[in-house]
């Protein structure tokens, strides 16, 4: 297991490690991935409401996870660094306009990669489309305009096809419903 | 194990069972899903075309699959029979117009499903918003317009997380690509 | 006539009950529709002032309604048990994204069912698309976005086919305009 | 019962007058309509082609029908004279572009008008926001871009809750599919 | 000269009638149009904002017009009297939503007919869409979405075809800007 | 009256001048304009089938007018001098794509200017938006995507304003549709 | 070098000049361009906020700008006159709405031209479309709505492939963030 | 310099190295980067078409160019590494879908990166939208859907500020049209 030094990474309900506050939401993305389940990346620091709302979710189902700030756009090669290094099994990965983010984790992972689209302009279509229409060979599993929730919950699907507890808990979850 | 005695689903790559040609394709889904780790479903006939080639990824890959033509506003009751009998991990479903086939299919399990807008009418539009924009608490992992064999490759992905030949064979197709 | 036994229904103009208000809109459906000639299904709470508006219209017009809060996708097996168990006439559906509540009760019911697209995103085209590109088979009659007012005058004028007092109580209503 | 004179005008399943063949189609729309259920009309003799599926529904159920030509925008006094020597219980309204036929139809009855976006330009999402999106008071139920056949099914279904024959066959229609 | 005996229409710059404010703006348009060259028409109350920033151009360049609010689809015979009894040279017709009113009138006059598409939904697209695509033989001359000033501007360089003085107005006006 | 001594440029129905065959079709605009009532400028010699059909409408009513190929993308200053020395009483401009052409002529001119939306990418929805939403101070009278016929006959109802003899012919040709 | 006589030009960064304010900002151009490297116009006095941000960013590379208020539809030949007279290497046009600014600059010269679209209407859509859409031979590089920083940085690199000085500041630039 | 010693690559107008021509397009992109000023990527080989309208451009103007196929989401890593090893002064990217080869390669560089939507799916809106709508940062210059002669041209006129002999040539290129 690879040694946690940094505290500006939010990540959750590892072993190790008390869950970090979203005020600590920090730019500076690290590589200290301690048996992380979910990776989620927000494009940019004013993505952060949306993913801590993937982050509670996963928190509810005891997901471990953790939340990061990495453009594809501005920071290239650290998000290829933080993919190289990542230990997660999947990945969210919330974006608006241009949304590049999901498309280059996809790109550079056989993981899964969850998109999500959020509404900067045009009502969220641009990022829609850039998100969604990937070409043949690299997919990206794409949920509604700001559906962060949702993201959470098909990762919690996802991981659950391995995880008897997690099935359990999402027919709890929907029964709730 | 179930077994199977219709002829008329076409089901790929199970133990007892030969191929089906697309030619058998039969819109009279059955309940015998014996070991399905994929289950296709196309919401009308006419969807045959991108089926296959979901299927045919599948086939590469040698995954277990099975595909019925099952429609979510034509035969609902089907639709749910067919849900509660499948053995399926996950689902992949591929409609046009209003397409509410994978939301259907969502409602009804907790697996996963992936969603396939179909081209019909609108340059698929409308089919796209009608699969991607789903509520909060079911989620539908979308892919592109006609993006059969990214849906197939996103199945592949996530029974990959648990499956290492499979994440090898990925890694293998990404190479070659 | 089956007997009313819960309270937490909208239930309006009917012989035996006095008019709920809006404030007891309760999200359980109940199966007890006695001689209700319009169900207005909303696919969320958060649908509510557009399905009071569909009710306050039916309400002119003395047409008995009830009003149920049921989603497609959260809860389709309430919404079978709920058509399987309706006298009602028709059905004023209100749903918002990818809206397949509509969709999804004319699939269960030869009845006439009217759509109505909620602006949630994109302005309701989502819904909008979602709701009105039905396959051929399963018609829904749609509505402009958030047109819920329209979806009960429609109910009426078809309603009004076969009751007189409808039919001139629709030439009042025009009148006054 | 008006008499019939004019052979121009597409009328069927009336007693005393055979079916006439589409080439009969005539743009000279007269008033002779006898116990017409329903009255299909189309804004230009270009929407032929969907005026003729939506009849061929209404002829395999036995309702009486007919099939007309008339522009909102190019004959609005021939259009006003129709509606108001029409003795239809509905109207089936097809038209394409600024698709103002079945909003100028619901203008003038307080019977139900169906309306079926025709896709000439831009899909038909112009065509299908002419018509869906009517103002409060007048409602236009609004079926799929090109949707002829749902439009006369949606018909039947309005019909049938007064013609117990009509919800029989619409169960037997139904469960064929 | 017909006789203006009703007080309830905005009627301006006219020899006999001192203007109007628009407080006195009413719903119960009559025909008393006495030399009014511009006819404003707009499709509900709530446009009145845009029919007076129309009306206010008019005022400037000396133009008499008048403004009244007529409904295509909940008034149609009062359309019908309005145009038939309308002296105007041209009319400016505001509507939102399926705006059916430019087309209406167009279809009822061979005087040029100017539309103004009002943002209602989304964006005011399905106005725009509604009032500028016209079949072949009714055109309107759409403006812009909420351009009312245009309206009125266009109608003015029409009017100066035949009238030197607008003609030099119009030159002073755009050298002002 | 200036004398025409191009046989390059689409000339119709000017007294002595024959009419030319739009195989004439030049690029070569010039600046001999005689009694032209209408200038119809295409952006391309692409756009010439429409610019035909609004010139055959001008034909059909004897309107005189001219077909010019200017674009204001590649020839703005061709463009200015035309409009300068043109003696049209107004204008009709075709284009597609950034469609500037009728906004460049109605900021050079305040003669009416009639804009042509054509359908070349998107539907004509970029063509659309760039000619209908100009600002205020600049009206372009837009007609339907690909609508050059409309905007003859637009044309032709500007100038009945002041013609007894078109007003007549406009009167003619309603009826006979 | 032209001598500069007019305050009312907001010029930035030119050695004998003061920078001015924004609240200088004045509509009437003036052609006293002194070693302006980039010409930032502006199509009405409300995207000052937007050309600001670009001037900003272009203060903060030090790159000699400009920013003056010219419409290219309300004043063609100031605009025409600008250009003729500009020394600047290259053009950031600003504009919303029918935004035809950056294609007319475009047209009337062979320096490169950045053009913004700005949310005004319909998210910016029309605006983006009209910039965006220009035939071939006269190319607009079109950045994102309302993205006048990303104008102004597109606008440094161009510079900087020919000034080593402001290559190393972009390197700089990058970094930082 | 260093040496070329592919033959695999598509360059033109180098010194020492005939034009290749496109039949010798090869999707195994190398460093070899000899003094080229452009560099055409496409991002797949069905892109080829639109890259050669842009090479010819350049091959018109004698500017060196090469053109490879490397896909953004398939061939992250040899994109990268031909970004690094390239000398290339500017790049045309032209990608349809989820396009975000313009986008990734800006994100690697700070020339300038100029962006070619396709029209593969939805008339090329969500390649646009994914190219056009950069974040603040990291700009691409967009063009016109399909529009690589465009981009062509944009590159030159980005290159003629440096190169006397480029901007004579833009010139006598213009006046030709």
């Amino acid at each position: 297991m690879r040694n946690s030094t940094s505290a500006s990474q939010v990540t959750r309900n590892k072993p190790d490690k008390p869950t970090q506050t979203p005020n600590n939401l920090n730019t500076e993305a690290t590589d200290n991935h301690t048996m992380t389940k979910v990776s989620i990346i927000i494009g940019s620091k004013s993505d952060t409401e949306l993913g801590e709302k993937a982050a509670q979710i996963l928190e509810e189902f005891n997901v471990p996870h953790e939340l990061n700030v990495i453009s594809a756009h501005r920071n290239p090669q650290k998000l290829t660094h933080h993919i190289k290094h990542s230990d997660a099994d999947l990945y969210i990965c919330i974006a608006g306009l241009a949304a590049a983010l999901p498309g280059a984790v996809a790109a550079q992972t056989i993981k899964p990669v969850i998109g999500v689209p959020k509404d900067v302009k045009l009502g969220g279509l641009d990022s829609l489309l850039s998100i969604v229409q990937m070409p043949t060979g690299v997919p990206v599993a794409t949920v509604a305009i700001d559906g962060a929730r949702n993201a959470a919950l098909l990762a919690v699907e996802i991981l659950a096809l391995s995880d008897k507890r997690l099935e359990e808990k999402l027919h709890e979850y929907r029964e709730k419903r």
